[in-house]
């Protein structure tokens, strides 16, 4: 990399999980419309054809004025040898494992909205993505030890505190966009309540505690106007109907929906402000408040997301990637919201940024456990991110927050250590799980048989 | 008081619930044993007439040899002026509100087996305790701020801890026998599968961590054996027929049953001893666990408690002292037990010990908040009682043990600042309560009710 | 205050010790150029006199542009209802009181650079200090909750530390320019080892750590240059000579003096970066490193300030206040290169800042004491200063500075509690301080003695 | 080990130093008197004679009755394999390594009463133990990781680290007696201002806090005596004079005289007891204040101890040997008075103990950081040592034994990474070095080149 008159040039990314759709040609996008940036992505990918096509995909966007060259490699050793930022964002398996995470557990009256971060289907996730995160740690740790790693994958704060676990000395970071949502949402408590019009997201200055996904506010302010008493008021007006901010979006995707229902109703329990979406805050909570059956999610205005439908999405998102790369269909260069380039940019020294990524507890939130894998501003400046001083979590959630990290801990052992009776000790004891023991054990084994073919690593019969 | 030969003379121990039959009784039977203590026990009731009754009681004890004298006094002031040692054991309010206490959330599905600690029952009943032991603090802290003193009272850890939240500099601590029935089945252990036939309770070497009621052994042995694995083999073989360390026990009141099915279900869950009657380790738990239904109850051979038994109980209580006053029945002069009178010895100078209480963390369990009363062992010497380090409580029961303490926090602080929505917060949290917001009030609105007259320094309508 | 269009309006600031000619005279500049803000500042100074030709000068400001009125108050109440900001920046005593802390310890061999925040001066001047501070954080209290409140005025730990005593909500910080000497001093080493033309201090990325005038470096950045091997090099090639950032400076006053060379020694000794100027490093030193005789200082290229030179330029002052307010000179608007106005800013929402200050410890640096007031980086914004994690004070300079941890609070107990044998438990202890018992305590009678008029709160007797 | 009917049988103990003519036969004594023990004691020595010498002495102990069998044997293998415990004092070099550790820094004006445990003298000693330490760190990992280990060797605190450093689950502890002494001198003032005659050094209940050599007492009582007061007159009646406990011992060696008046010093300073014998304590403070001169300590009425005296004490020793082996002289049992074999009692599980021993902190200090070692009472029970709370160290001495935790992990840290530079940190800030850099290189580096034999495994030339 080399910096002069404040740009960089000949950044190196490696890109693992190269072949992305999502992740992957939002970071081309906003690349292409960083005009003081410019180098070259290493796309790499288990499933090497997505990698050559996002290659061909990237090294077509006219926006970029080529200075962004995209190049699909074989290995994680080519991608990261001289990188000077790793970006990771895996899925881990197949929709049919995703299947039996989500859905499996209903059959004993669990149900899940995600799936994806904690119950059922994120303890079993995470017995399967973890490995391949070791996997990716120690080759940083050989090729590309200095580099700045941006993790996208989930569940998030395993999958960071993970590369921690292997390669203490890593400099990464988890990002994740759920708390902009609420910001925006305070954006419209701002106008209906105080008039305010113009407010952006970022104008929006929050104070964030908690772990990814279960996120909380303890400050929220604009300029001088404290934005909790707005929040109360705008709860009160909308606890029962449900708030939507984007009817459009709402409708675009019936399984997204989310009228924040959730949200309130934890306001109302705890006088904070939940700061990620619906669906996501349900499955951190006893299962009897948000998650007891179909007809209470109703209730509550959200949604269970169907593996069926991300499987058909998958068929539009090939689609619509035949069509980029025949040169059919343009591909739309549009700011994706994320702060990704932002970052990137100020660890490169050229501007300094804050904002809430994901980072392991060196004190930052000084009542949950040193090393942690936790959720709070932090202070981005040239080759360093320094997380604020969020404080304690509010003593009156602290029990929940406290749940999801000792389960993450458990989880984490069972995988260092190769024993799923570790990971099933977190399983019987999830808020979701209110089975007696062996009802737990028999789910577990299910759910364990149905993704073996990800977890020839450990030993499945204990 | 005066020391000399190793005999300590003129003790002077404040007794508030002076008119106590249970633990009041068991203190003068213990102290009769006494040889090397002598002085006057001030007993002080609201109830009056008991604590007259108890002082002809004691001063009737031939076997104290004239060493103690009882005295029934008119208020904190009388009995605690010069005072050595305060003991508290009260009741707070009568069995009226008990009941409401225990089975009004019956209505809602929800069952407890005690309901004096924790659950909805123990919530409401701390609510009525604590200002009575706002009371008894002031009146330490203006007549015998120097004095020991030792709480018998539940919920025992919010006793504790308004005591030092209203005077810090208290010499106060709290005890429970629970965790000695744990060291009893481990004698049983230890003879089945060791053969070792003279083992006693104190001989068991323990590291208690947690809370009252939801006590843990992290270690546990005897001489050169190590507890752990015996036990393993014991809950194996005992798991699902239960173990019944005393028939006669059981048989006699089958309210209070226990065959430690609890106890062996969280061994098998987590790998650590629970060290507590099942009936109270059953209440912190998620209520779909242990009392989902009484027919759960039953399976696990376990009982509910009902307060009409206790209401029975207490006129045979009352027929029994009627007999003791009028001399047609003789004090029965026996060892409770307990360790009171070890701990009062050791507190003198005369011989140290080492036992289970209940004190304010100031780190002997680290991963448990500053403050919070926990339970573990202490070293008891002159003038002194000094936590051990018990240590962390492991990773996997951290969870429902932090909840514990952050409802305490929460309910502390309700009545600390005369705010009962605060108590609501870790009410509608609890692990029994699994209601939705709207019935978690209801509930909570008619137990406040039904408890009123004991709440007037409270604003109930929140 | 009104926010609209990214400007605030009628901005109210309380300046308590309002007659100040530098740091007060200071702000009028930097608020003059600032032309998104405007409002009204009210002086207040025991030596009203003073407070009103502030007014007058401040009034006449045409750079200002009539944004700001100056206006000389009566008392701290006129000064502080209302106030947005409060900022304070006072002398306790005159000089005759500085003359005794500062050259009374030179007949027992002990000499003190400046003398005005630890050691012998330091105790002795914050003795007479802290209550003003106790008295002007009670107005605050009462007066202006809510207004932010920085501090400039040395001690600046334990002034800073006071107000927190008192008013523990106070939302309080203190400011110091120490730090950005050595980020220029970083500038220098850039361009004579990288060849780097135009970096600016702020391009310096710096973590601090420490006490006030007591601050090191962890961490030193420009862009992707790691400036510590920078330093090291220039270390090596100054250590003997000591390096001139400023001629006309070290020219100009020969009292203030610094080559580098006990920064540089201190480089030599521990690998970190000492930032603060090298008169205020050595007195935390032990005495015998740089203080040790003035012979050793010269040595060491720096200088003692001496008392009558601060009298000298007292005359110069009032010379030119009486110039200033004649109209025969005008007052000269420039930049101060302090960051108080971009503190303003931010915390009135107008643009974040990130920069160095003084806070209670709440985990900042998690090895030194909580609630230590410590500099570290802190995140500046909309009503909120929170500071980042500066992480551990290296463990090879933790004693030196756990050092002054302990003393200073010591001071402040001995304060609070109005006990002056406690300062005198820190004051024996000092490492410039190295003599016998009673020598040290009759060289502290005789600098309590010549301050007495200030101490009259204190049993100097003890 | 056998254990039946309160006694142990079969006990293997592996002593390491085994030729040990102080503690060694001192274990011998204390081993021979209880009649509740019986085993074998593996002598495992570099200088393998003296251990054969030990073996003989060993067996012919009489009054052991046969209980006790000595075994010299020539590997750390043959001595840990089977052992239930080890025991290591062992002197690392020989007396011309003292000498240069005790009196080459005397050219530099820097005086060491006893110069093995911190300060100059023990800095280099350290590094050339520790490397040892690691030896024998690693012997017991692999032929017996279960066994307790029992350090007496000096500097005490940096041996006992060093093995938890080696091997973290090993189960070792460091004993020292100085603080016993302490106990006695209270006795002593009991006596005086009490009239209580009958005391004992075990009836002196203390709070243990600080570092090894560095202890000091927070709390002392005997029954309902708080020992403060008493010992506050104590000081005020010989703090000039001193006070000589045991006439007979001061006379019987002038080198090792001490007549308390640091210790009276001390807690004029600091309202604490420290707790260890005055030619320790002095080494721990700032250079100038006791040890500045041998006129100083002359005035203080303590002594440097020369080595020229330890060379003379070791003939005297090796004769007592030659007399003892040929059996012209009877070897006497009485009792030491150390702890160990009370300790060994208890860990077999016989009888509880509560003793000050020397141990990592897991937060029995909680203002000293975690994993240094630190003396504090520990409760001895079957099979497990565990420290009480022993509290913060005050505030007032803080900085003094924060020093010495800094200084020591310095010296680990210097060990385990072999380099003597990091050691040298340490060194240059030690408070008896009061030298400007280049005269503490120049001095630390001819201490090295004394002791270099010893220190082959380091390069020297940094």
């Amino acid at each position: 990399m080399k910096i002069k008159d404040k740009k960089a040039e000949d950044i190196r990314i490696a890109y693992v999980g190269g072949g992305s759709r999502g992740w992957g040609r939002g970071l081309m996008s906003d690349l292409a419309l960083a005009e003081d940036l410019s180098g070259t992505v290493y796309l790499y990918d288990i499933d090497a054809e997505t990698a050559k096509q996002n290659e061909i995909i990237g090294n077509n966007i006219e926006e970029a004025g080529g200075r962004w060259n995209y190049k699909a490699v074989d290995s994680l050793k080519e991608a990261m040898i001289g990188a000077d930022f790793v970006v990771i964002s895996i899925l881990p398996g197949t929709f049919d494992e995703m299947e039996s995470d989500v859905h499996v557990p209903e059959k004993y009256g669990i149900y899940q909205a995600v799936g994806d971060t904690t119950g059922p289907g994120g303890i079993v996730r995470a017995l399967r993505t973890l490995p391949m995160f070791e996997e990716i740690a120690l080759a940083i740790k050989e090729f590309c030890p200095d580099a700045w790693v941006i993790n996208y994958t989930n569940p998030m704060s395993l999958c960071t505190g993970l590369l921690y676990q292997i390669f203490p000395e890593i400099k990464a970071f988890g990002c994740c966009h759920e708390v902009f949502s609420t910001q925006k949402l305070l954006v419209s408590a701002l106008k209906e309540f105080e008039g305010v019009e113009d407010a952006k997201r970022e104008d929006i200055k929050i104070n964030v505690v908690g772990i990814n996904h279960f996120t909380w506010l303890t400050k929220a302010q604009y300029q001088n106007i404290d934005l909790f008493p707005v929040y109360k008021k705008f709860v009160e007006k909308y606890k029962d109907t449900g708030f939507c901010r984007d009817e459009k979006e709402n409708n675009l995707n019936v399984f997204f929906k989310t009228m924040q229902k959730v949200k309130f109703d934890l306001f109302q329990r705890y006088g904070w402000i939940a700061a990620a979406g619906d669906r996501h805050l349900a499955e951190f909570c006893p299962g009897d408040w948000y998650l007891e059956s179909p007809q209470r999610v109703e209730e509550m205005l959200f949604a269970l997301t169907p593996v069926s439908w991300r499987r058909g999405r998958l068929s539009e998102l090939l689609e619509e990637t035949d069509k980029l790369i025949s040169g059919e269909e343009k591909f739309k260069v549009k700011p994706t919201g994320e702060d990704s380039v932002k970052q990137i940019r100020a660890l490169i020294g050229l501007e300094d940024a804050c904002t809430n990524v994901n980072l392991p507890n060196i004190g930052q939130i000084p009542n949950l456990p040193l090393g942690a894998v936790v959720e709070t501003n932090a202070q981005f400046t040239a080759n360093s991110v320094t997380p604020v001083m969020a404080g304690n979590v509010p003593e009156n959630i602290l029990p929940l927050i406290g749940h999801v990290c000792a389960e993450q801990e458990m989880v984490l052992t069972a995988v260092l250590e190769r024993d799923v009776s570790k990971a099933f000790n977190a399983f019987a004891s999830d808020p979701l799980v209110r089975l007696p023991l062996d009802k737990a054990k028999e789910l577990f084994k299910e759910m364990l048989a149905n993704t073996a073919e990800y977890l020839t690593m450990y030993n499945l019969d204990f």
